[in-house]
C-alpha cells in the first residue's frame, strides 16, 4: 500500500524530526497545502502526513517552462501515493511580466480553491531561507520601511496562511529529505540570476556569508523574529483606533511620530487603500499637522484623504474627478 | 582676518545650506566638535561656524598610519584658521586590536574632555553614507536585532552626542565643500578593505545598487529613520518600569514578547550589564517563566539575575563566586 510506505521510516535524525513534527502538528487537522513538488513543499507533505495530517495537495501551474506541465503530474502522483485529493489549475497564459504577478496569480488560485473546498486554512513551504532572502528583498525595495521577513500566520485573501517550517533551514530539509528518502523535482528557473530572489540566493548571501560574516544569515534570522514580534506589539497598540472611521487629529498629533506611521498606516490598509507607501503615511500626517481643516490629499487606488477641522476620513475618487493634489 | 576670510562666501547652493545650516543651527551654542581632518568633519565644522557657533575642536590621533601626526597637525591650523580653542591628543600605542578598540578610545578621550573643559555637548559630522554602513553592519553581525542605524542624538559616557548631518549624504558633503572652497585631508585607510565598514562601503553597498536597486541606499536610509522613531516609541513604553529595582514575573509575562524582550533589555542596560545580548534577553524571559522562584543565572559583566517567587533582581557576583549557571 502505497501510503503505508510513504509514511513508514527510515526516520530523520531526532532532534529535526522533533523540530518539524512539533510546528506540523499544531497545525488545524483539515487544511490545504501548496505543493511546487520542490524540495521544500516534499519537505512540508511529508512532515504534514508523518504528524497524522490529511491536507488537500494544491499545484499551480505558472506554465513559464517547458517541464512545468511534469512537475504537476509529479505533484499529482506524489498525492495519490499519500491517498491524498489533489487540486491542479494551470495559468490561463504563460506571459508574465513579474515575479509578483505570478505570486499574485498563484495566490488567486490558493483562494479559489479555498472557496471551492470550503476550507480557509493553507500551510505553505516557505523556510529560513526564504525569510532571509525575503527580509534583504525588503530592505532593498523602495517600500522596505516595514521589512522584517513573512510571519509564520497571517490573513491574506480571506486565506489563513500557516508557515510552519519558517525557522528551518534549507540544509535540514535536505537531511529530512534524504533520512526520508523522498524525490522531488528540482526547478531550473531557480538557478536564473534574471529573477531578483535568485540573485539574492545565489549571490547576495554568499558574498555577505564570504565577505562579512559566516553568520549572516542566522544573524539576518534572528532580527526577522525580533522585528515580527515588534510589528504585532505596535500593531496591536493601534487596532482599535485604527478600526475608528475617521482619523482624530488631535489624537494623531499627540502620540510619537512612530504610533502616528503605525496608526496611518494599518488605517488606510483596514479602509482598502492598497500598497501603502511611506510616503501615502509621511502625507495624511502632514495633512493632520496643517492649521485647519479644508485641505485633501490623493493617495494610491484611487482614494483620496480629507482633512475636516477635528479628523481626517477617506473618500473613493469620483469617475472622471480630476486628480487631487495636496496643492490644490 | 583669518576667521572673516573662513566664513565668507562663495556659498554652497542655496536648497544644501539651508538643509545643512538648519539642522547645525539647532544644537546648544556652546559645544565640542570632533574632527578627524577628513571630508565630513571639515564640512561639519565650517557649518558650525557659518552658523555662528564658536565650537572647542577636538582631535584624537590613534597613531595608525605614519601621516596621523600631520593629520592632527592640519586641524590644529583648521581650527585656528577659524579663530577656535583646539585640543588634541595621541592614543599612547600604536597597537589596536580592532575597529572597535579604536573607536572605544576615542570616545574616552571626547569623555575625558568634556569633563576637563565642562562641555558635555559634542557634534560629530556622521553622515547618511555613515548611517547606512551602520546599519548594514549591524544587521550582519550577530548582536544586530536592534539594528537601526545611529540616532541624531545620543547620551554615551555622560556626553550628549549630536549627529546634525546624520541625513544629508556625502555627495551633498562634497558639493558643500567645493562651494565653500574648504580643504581637508583623505584618510588612506578608509580605502583599507581589512575593516569590515570599508568593505561595506567599498564592496557591499556597490554591489547592491549595481545588481539589486540603484535605490538601495535611499530604502536602508528611510528604514533607519522608521526604525529609530519605533525604537524611541517602543523605548518609551517600557522606560518607567525599567527603572525599578526588580522585574514584576506576573506583569511581565502579561507582556506582548516583543514589550517583554524591550523591558528587560532596557532594565538590564540601566543596572549596568554590559553588552546585553538577544540570548541575555531570552535567559531572563526563559526565568520568569519558570512556575516558581529559586532559579539564577550568569549574565555578561559578571551580573547574575535571581528568581524569588514574584520577581527577578540582579546582583553582582561576588570575587570567587563560581560562575552560576541556569543548569545549577
Amino acid at each position: 500500500m502505497l501510503l503505508a510506505k510513504a509514511v513508514q521510516p527510515p526516520a530523520p535524525p531526532s532532534h529535526l524530526l522533533h523540530a518539524i513534527l512539533s510546528v506540523v502538528e499544531e497545525l488545524p487537522s483539515r487544511l490545504l497545502v501548496g505543493v511546487s513538488g520542490g524540495l521544500d513543499s516534499c519537505v512540508l507533505l511529508d512532515a504534514l502526513v508523518l504528524s497524522g495530517k490529511r491536507p488537500i495537495v494544491l499545484h499551480f501551474d505558472h506554465g513559464w517552462r517547458p517541464e512545468s506541465g511534469e512537475d504537476a503530474a509529479f505533484v499529482g502522483r506524489l498525492a495519490a501515493s499519500y491517498g491524498l485529493p489533489y487540486r491542479q489549475e494551470k495559468a490561463p497564459s504563460a506571459a508574465r511580466d513579474s515575479e509578483a504577478a505570478a505570486r499574485r496569480e498563484r495566490y488567486d488560485f490558493f483562494a479559489r480553491a479555498s472557496r471551492s473546498l470550503g476550507c480557509c486554512d493553507l500551510a505553505l513551504a516557505h523556510h529560513a531561507d526564504d525569510q532571509v532572502e525575503t527580509l534583504l528583498l525588503q530592505l532593498l525595495r523602495g517600500g522596505g520601511t516595514h521589512a522584517r521577513g513573512m510571519r509564520e500566520f497571517e490573513l491574506r485573501n480571506g486565506l489563513r496562511l500557516h508557515r510552519p517550517l519558517l525557522w528551518i533551514e534549507r540544509k535540514e530539509m535536505r537531511e529530512y529529505a534524504k533520512a526520508r528518502n523522498l524525490s522531488w523535482r528540482e526547478d531550473r528557473s531557480n538557478q536564473d540570476c534574471r529573477y531578483l530572489r535568485n540573485r539574492v540566493r545565489h549571490e547576495l548571501i554568499p558574498f555577505l556569508e564570504e565577505r562579512f560574516s559566516r553568520h549572516a544569515r542566522r544573524a539576518l534570522l534572528r532580527f526577522c523574529r525580533v522585528r515580527i514580534d515588534e510589528e504585532e506589539w505596535m500593531t496591536g497598540l493601534v487596532r482599535q483606533r485604527a478600526e475608528e472611521e475617521g482619523l482624530s487629529v488631535v489624537e494623531l498629533r499627540n502620540a510619537p511620530v512612530a504610533e502616528q506611521r503605525r496608526w496611518i498606516h494599518l488605517w488606510l490598509r483596514r479602509r482598502g487603500v492598497p500598497d501603502v507607501s511611506l510616503a501615502d503615511v509621511e502625507s495624511v500626517r502632514w495633512l493632520a499637522s496643517e492649521p485647519r481643516g479644508g485641505k485633501q490629499l490623493s493617495l494610491g487606488g484611487g482614494w483620496k484623504a480629507i482633512r475636516s477641522d477635528g479628523a481626517i476620513s477617506l473618500r473613493r475618487k469620483e469617475e472622471g474627478e480630476p486628480c487631487v493634489s495636496i496643492n490644490s
